[in-house]
């Protein structure tokens, strides 16, 4: 039996996304943090490991980004990639009316999305509280001190359920969703349309960021995604995380791989994986 | 005298960068959010406003950015940097031995910054809480319920001279900087050398990215800086944020951003100003 590491703990959005991705066939074992999750992997106690790399709304996960690049030696690639629609739910216990409620806890990430909703429809300066998950937010609510009916959080109706608290959902017609990568050492198999993710960094010269991209515009190969991150090395030097479409294995692929790494000054495949159904987007 | 709007409270690194750039010569106004820099600004109930964007070692602050893409009829521009070297200072009451303390409070940029140094001199297993503003990790310790002997901040060591609080220099070789905008109505005089602000959104065909950055090659523009932020409109649709080295009166940078439109859905400059000195990095 396969064993899948994820950010814990229960019920979170990763959680979620890991089940979607391995069913109930597996062993899960949860890690409290992203860095947890690589080092499981990394010593062979987990067959891979599960960890959000980006959310439609709030952008990259800056954990995760940096312990690629922190990590140069780590054997660990990404061999996949799962995308799950986030269905946020307002919870309290039974029967509390939202104009009780004056502390709200979840993660930031999930805060920062549901803003608009809680500017909306709960009273003016309420209390909101950052935890390290949307799990543990709810559990806050469930064993909160004092009569907890003035506490809420924000999480998945999932946890909700487990606690026997209510749970309603928070409509927001904006397209959310996270995308999660799944880590491991051993090489994917071959399935569908692939996607290629690797960071680089530049040479000290003027236009090296549109010498980077020129191999891939020549090759025909649409990136599906750019984001820089620092390199800590050096101060306003960074590192790009590209994802591209298509195989290392691809003449295509591998001609401007070539190409970028005499024009940057350092380049690494984090890996080449099955593209999930939705991932594609505008092409740029 | 000048009014200016900072992202408070007191002794906080926004505070310290506005200190450093207008002197003591001007009034001070400090506010609890991003939002709430720009809304003064936007009401002229101060004349610029002082928001951090980018840190040398944790990358871009995304509130800052993201103000900038949401709200694109507000009439501010940037109209200039401040560069500010971080120190971070670990604060408790006076004679607490490092050994006492579980748990340091600070803002989650600086717990962050100093997680290698934490590791390296706490006891395992310290709670770390996070705080909006490293100010207010400082006051938690001043005011901290029970004796408050095993509470530690990360903050500014002008805070702890206020509190009458221990402060110990966090050593770090690490280059640790803080770049800040200032925000304003009105035009920046023309100083030295300058650096503009834009953000644009690609058109969906392949090798949008490439060609929106040719005509800053082709002019021989030099890029300082590149960060991609979701659009919030589309799942994985991104608004591109970019900091180019000229003034927007410059015949090539004009001619740069008249082709930079035709390439791209949308183009807004958010302003040019002058460079702060240290500003340049590496170019792209």
């Amino acid at each position: 039996m396969r064993t899948v590491a994820y950010l814990g703990p229960e019920h979170t959005n990763t959680h979620m996304a890991a089940l979607a991705k391995f069913g109930r066939k597996v062993e899960f074992v949860h890690a409290p943090t992203v860095e947890e999750v690589f080092h499981l992997v990394e010593r062979e106690k987990a067959d891979v490991g599960v960890v959000p790399i980006e959310n439609s709304l709030e952008g990259a996960v800056t954990h995760t980004l940096d312990r690629f690049i922190d990590f140069k030696q780590s054997p660990v690639q990404v061999i996949g990639e799962i995308l799950l629609p986030i269905g946020h739910f307002f919870i309290t216990r039974p029967g509390v009316p939202l104009g009780d409620v004056d502390t709200v806890y979840s993660h930031p990430q999930a805060l920062a999305q549901c803003r608009p909703w809680i500017q909306t429809h709960l009273k003016r300066g309420i209390s909101l509280n950052e935890t390290h998950s949307t799990a543990e937010a709810v559990r806050w609510v469930a064993e909160g001190v004092g009569d907890g009916k003035s506490f809420a959080a924000i999480g998945h109706k999932e946890a909700a359920r487990q606690y026997r608290l209510a749970a309603t959902p928070i409509r927001d017609d904006r397209d959310n969703r996270t995308r999660f990568l799944v880590i491991g050492l051993k090489d994917p198999a071959k399935i569908g349309r692939s996607k290629t993710s690797l960071l680089f960094a530049l040479k000290d010269k003027p236009g090296a960021l549109h010498d980077a991209l020129m191999p891939f515009k020549q090759n025909r190969i649409n990136l599906t995604k750019i984001e820089s991150r620092p390199s800590k090395r050096k101060a306003w030097e960074y590192v790009f995380f590209l994802d591209i479409e298509g195989h290392s294995s691809q003449p295509a692929v591998q001609r401007a791989l070539e190409a970028l790494k005499k024009t940057t000054s350092m380049v690494r495949i984090l890996g080449s994986y099955p593209m999930a159904s939705g991932s594609r987007k505008s092409p740029e």
